[in-house]
């Protein structure tokens, strides 16, 4: 076959959860020599029978290929599989899902150990690898270099996203994606909760909430314009003021279908506060700034003082 | 014009907001003889020099037109604008926001009053009014011989969905969207609020931001289905024991990026007491049961019990 007389990059992976499993799967395929390690042997067996190398010890999968993907259970696990194992002139990709201080400080630990090192938060879910059409792809950050050398490898299982240098930049993208999913999914179950008990298919519900967050998703870039200029008014179509006092209503409707507003009332509350600390004609984007702790310093200090530290 | 030769219904609007203009503006342009109220006289100047009628009072706008819109700032404003109006033979359709519970109650009211009742709840702002290709439309529930009826003339300025003979219903599925909505963008500020102070510019998160909220929205077909058969286990990719277990990732990383974690908390509180009180295997769909209340009757009894009754 064609694809056997160009040579694959080989790659050895640590981990085969279900993740680990379905990346080794599609490197395979691909006709990636690989090499793969488990901690617990038990999922290595399939993989042997087609044609990778088992290796008995994470150190041993390290030595058998420059180019070593970990993609284990959290950062604890990578200190744990990767103890004995000779960094020195490997290329470490880490898929392991990680805080950005721990991307960073496992950068760090990677170079001392004479590694190279990119860090990747999947943006994911494992039957999405593979099948490119799923639209999955994976935040990079880190080596630059590293990244270029293994884009078209690292693009076999799952579309790329690089994001810069700073190795806890594709974590922190990748955790800033997931906490707006649920923060989407915490409005979509207060949806549903509120047609829990009446006569409403839930089924029929789904199209047209499926159909609104996805027209409504996209004024995230009108926030992001804002918080660029600092002018929080721009574009306002419905203004702060008007949207903290349509929240009664909002409020009412879930004591009237005896759904706690829990999931809701952080948010208005917010909504509240920036509208006693600032400005009606604001959209809702002066909320974000009151999530951001400021440094102790500057607390008590006008707001124009603050900011122009 | 064309337009001309074809008797357009004639439509009585009261309240001329920002809402309630843009609707008359489109009906006025489409050739609808149109009849405008206004508690405060001065938005109703430019509608007079475009040939529309302006009432001195809402019991004259009523007495003009069969078809009465009715685009008011709350249901109080809804008793005190009509408080003098003969309503026999009128229909009336009551886009005033409201809650479910008001939009019922004033569907009696009017029954009361000899007149038809529809009520709305508007899926869109201003701007989105005379746009088809904006998307927006509008939730119509109540008399379904009403929303036949006006069909045509209703769809003028936005789209429509009827959604039931309940005259509630309208005002549940607005809410039910908007809630879901605000969900979405309390979601979005913590993803902003955690690059503020990192070298990463909001312009460039907004895209991967939309990209990702809008690949994800989908997922409430999969949390309706499970609603739907009780089955909270079918389909699911990453269930709640492994979601749980990736909490403390979200929250590190928040304290990291000083960012408060208040708006993702009650969700990841609800996820935590669905798993201790039940099926690490299940999708994220119980978090729904735990929002919705259980007669006090009910508290304690096993789930199954409760279920049944």
């Amino acid at each position: 076959m064609a694809q056997n007389t160009v040579e694959k990059t080989p790659v050895t992976i640590l981990g085969l959860g279900a993740m680990g499993t379905a990346l080794a799967r599609t490197w395979l395929t691909a006709g990636h020599p690989l090499t793969v390690w488990n901690r617990t042997p038990a999922r290595t067996g399939a993989f042997a029978t087609e044609g990778a190398s088992v290796a008995d010890t994470a150190a041993a999968a390290v030595a058998a290929n420059t180019l070593v993907v970990v993609c284990l259970l959290d950062d604890a696990s990578v200190d744990e599989a990767l103890a004995g194992a000779d960094l020195a002139g490997r290329d470490l990709v880490n898929l392991t899902t990680s805080t950005p201080a721990q991307a960073r400080a496992r950068a760090q630990w990677a170079r001392e150990r004479g590694a190279r090192y990119l860090d990747g938060g999947i943006m994911a879910v494992p039957p999405m690898i593979g099948v490119p059409e799923a639209g999955g792809y994976v935040f990079y950050s880190g080596s630059r270099a590293l990244f270029e050398r293994y884009r078209e490898t690292l693009a076999v299982p799952v579309g790329t996203a690089y994001v810069g240098e700073d190795a806890g930049f594709a974590a922190l993208h990748d955790v800033a994606l997931l906490s707006a999913m649920y923060g989407m999914f915490a409005g979509a179950a207060h949806a549903f909760a509120l047609i829990r008990k009446e006569d409403v298919d839930p089924a029929a519900l789904a199209p047209l909430l499926s159909d609104w967050l996805v027209a409504m998703a996209p004024a995230v870039h009108q926030t992001a314009e804002q918080l660029r200029s600092g002018d929080y008014t721009k574009g306002v179509v419905s203004n702060l003021a008007m949207q903290v006092a349509g929240t009664p209503t909002f409020l009412s409707t879930a004591e009237q279908q005896g759904v706690s507003p829990e999931l809701l009332t952080p948010y208005f509350e917010l909504m509240r506060r920036r509208l006693a600390e600032g400005d009606g004609e604001e959209d809702l984007t002066g909320v974000i700034d009151l999530l951001v702790r400021r440094p102790a310093a500057a607390v008590g200090l006008p707001r124009a003082v603050s900011e122009a530290k």
